[in-house]
């Protein structure tokens, strides 16, 4: 339960206002209702709204006890069909969206108040804003700027020239090497390293050289970038994530990529050096990126799948080995080695036929 | 080699006292012989108790120099099948766990001395018991509790109202956030992230609303999370471990996730939203679980394998692509791109002929 | 552009004299160009000078505005078969190693002052050569030793009696356990982990029992290691990373592996425990070894391939699914559950013709 305390038909207007007057939700029943927080369907007390994720929790649905419910008008007729009898519901043609709405205003996240810990450690030549929160040992170099309500956690890191935007927060570890920028809004979660040098090594004498990368990070507003995630700096240009991207964890991105905006890069998914990522693509889980290659905006990428080839068309791409138990994967993997083999008898026994291979298959 | 010095037949005892009475070996040779410490077949010495960790490697057994190896009866059969000359055999029907309890006794874990570090940053109004560790750098919040024998490493973060149980150790840089809770007797690796916000956003109007993460993260009792391994705090509800589960490095446990107790899951592993997984589990290295799934006790999932739908039998489950010369692999990979092309060859050779595909498949 | 200015004459005999006499480009136009910086072919202005990293970019290197461009003579041949105008060409038979000694010229890594911050932690008992940089709150235990010239980053924690060689550097945050060695003129990067416990628990009454990780991590000399990359310690003897080694963000290697010289591991690789990687190796972006294998000097392993046996010949290797639309895919894996089935419909097709599988294939 959150701290605050709304009718629904207090909330709905609040969603209302904060998405611009877009999300317009139709009540069904007791406007009065109190609604304190938010819930999944099964643990929603009286005073939670909940809403409806999957078509397959109907029947969660229908025995929540929260207080609301947020429903399209199908699922809304397909859950209720005579009408929710133990409390309102909410309809909205967004009905995720505006739960996260909703939620934002229930659990709204605080305002640092303006704060240096005596144990942080702040360059006297950084420049930082005084509504800005810095916790206890973190690390601001010289010639760093860290902007208005900024909230730099414990034990962070901002080098030298480092940029970091209004209203930002760096948790507790995250990392922002030198003179790269971070927009504003944005959410760094800890041990995540923004800045690190990308790997580039020359080939030589059986060794390798180092390439200095001397560019930078620079990301863009409203960016989230998930714990343990690294984003290494540009070798000579810059690594760039442009605005209202998210990332999650452990997730890594080479030098020079470029991420478009409002892309969303879910948990583990590497992406190789200069590889070029369109505006609101989705990168599934532990999906890997080639270098040197170019994804439209808009594409779709499966888990698991590794994108070797730039795509020229959006879509949804997959490629992952399919499960199985592992007596069948043992004798499907022998076989996969020799489908050369199958497709040469397949052609043998065309041979015999006049015909048999009309089109000329391979 | 280790502070510690025992004979064979102290070595054995204490290993049955600390087993509860359940690992009782059987001395073959000198049971008066000096162990200090633990050796692979290879390394060790005269002082040293090594055991046979695969078939393969009974010459090297043969050969170990080892004051005592613990061996099964089978494994003592085939490798001394005339008794072992060079030192003594400790035959174990669990050689492993035996020797598994041997190395703890011989290298005990250190109990840490009642510290504070004049350097930690511990809020006053946080609840450290007198005989816990706190190191240098580490930052202990308003309203967090450290147990008993706790060690916090240097740098370490406990957030506010988070709590630490007895005899649990954070390493160097480990971070634990606001509210989320780890067990008794509990190991937290550096750079492990527990309780960062989940990967949580609606989409809407082209871009995404971060639905907050208000959950928190539950940890059982003798959980052991490794460096880098990222586990992420529950939307509404908890994110789970249960007791003893064993978590390797760079793992990623997305929100709402509960691992059944006594699972271990190696290295690279990605577990997303909401899956659920059994009890005494095994996810080899980088496999893959995709979210709002579950998998049943006691089920093994090998290396590289990406679950994507739930499982409802325990078993064996592998799926990942063979690996090949690069050339075969071209080759086959085509192939498979065209293996509805190969079947509709075979569907029309068959075609051919009356009664060629008896049972109707595909 | 770096702080550094040089002619075309200059750099090449800087070079020249800095690669040992191995690199002696060949001056193809005004040799007195200053030359102060890098750039790739679109960003080169008039000072600086690039060079051509991929066949596909002749377009671009004949539009550059770059000051000097480094080329092979074939490269220069299709080039610029009539000579280049708009500036000068450096023909080496190694442009890329050329370009890099290059770039460490044009933008020499900063020698660290001598310095300890008041805030760093550091044990009366440790050995800090006095020409070493320790930044703010970076932790140094009893015993350790830091060589000259070395920089331990912010919050950076070198535990009891570890060793980190001469001219070595520490990015922020980076983490080297207790009694690992760091060789000379290394780089560990942010939030990576050195000398974390290796995953080793043995099964015991359905739960797991520990294994005390009592050896080392010892890192070779002019290693780089990537951020967020772990490396943990040998459970008896050590973990071996050779000299020259180069690995990328968030690699897991983990105990008992030995890494051969010079071997170069992309980011999110995976290497389980006992594995032997040979020298010069390549290990392509999130690759999977699997524990107890090893793999022989000078092999490649392709990206996102999953090597599950030891490797017999150098070579290269690959395994992962081809990336096809989703539909594709479905249908693909659908019946790649099934070669089976296929495979027997062939034999029976094959059976009603003499000498159909004259080989006799499977």
């Amino acid at each position: 339960m959150s701290a605050i305390g709304l009718t629904v038909a207090e909330l709905a207007g609040a969603v209302e206002k904060r998405s611009g007057g877009v999300l317009r939700a139709q009540v069904h029943g007791d406007a009065g209702r109190l609604i304190q927080g938010v819930a999944s369907l099964e643990a929603a007390g009286p005073t939670d709204v909940a809403f409806l994720a999957n078509p397959r929790y109907q029947a969660a649905a229908r025995r929540s006890a929260a207080a609301a419910l947020v429903l399209s008008a199908a699922q809304r007729e397909a859950v209720f069909p005579a009408g929710r009898d133990a409390g309102t519901v909410l309809e909205s043609d967004q009905p995720y969206a505006w739960f996260a709405f909703a939620s934002q205003l229930l659990y709204p996240q605080p305002t640092p108040a303006p704060y240096r810990d005596p144990t942080a450690s702040i360059d006297p030549g950084a420049d930082v804003d005084a509504s800005a929160r810095i916790d206890a040992h973190a690390v601001v170099e010289r010639g760093a700027t860290i902007g208005a309500r900024a909230w730099i956690g414990a034990g962070a890191f901002v080098g030298a020239e480092a940029r970091i935007g209004s209203d930002t927060r760096l948790h507790a570890g995250a990392v922002v090497h030198a003179r790269c920028r971070i927009g504003e809004r944005g959410i760094v979660h800890s041990a995540a390293v923004i800045g690190a040098d990308g790997f580039g090594f020359a080939p030589f004498q059986g060794g390798w050289v180092k390439i200095p990368q001397v560019g930078c990070v620079l990301v863009g507003d409203d960016v989230e970038i998930g714990a343990g995630t690294t984003i290494d700096r540009g070798t000579m240009g810059d690594t760039i994530v442009e605005d209202g991207v998210k990332i999650d964890n452990q997730v890594q991105i080479a030098h020079n990529c470029r991420i478009g905006a409002q892309t969303a890069i879910a948990g583990c998914v590497g992406i190789a050096g200069s590889a070029t990522i369109g505006r609101r693509c989705q990168l599934a889980g532990a999906a890997m990126i080639a270098g040197h290659l170019s994804i439209p905006d808009g594409t779709v990428i499966g888990a698991g799948t590794l994108v070797s080839r730039s795509i020229r068309e959006p879509g949804f791409y997959t490629g992952f080995f399919p499960m199985m138990s592992n007596r069948d994967w043992e004798r499907n993997a022998a076989l996969l080695r020799h489908l050369g083999d199958l497709r040469d008898r397949i052609r043998r026994l065309e041979g015999r036929h006049d015909n048999s291979n009309p089109r000329g298959e391979p």
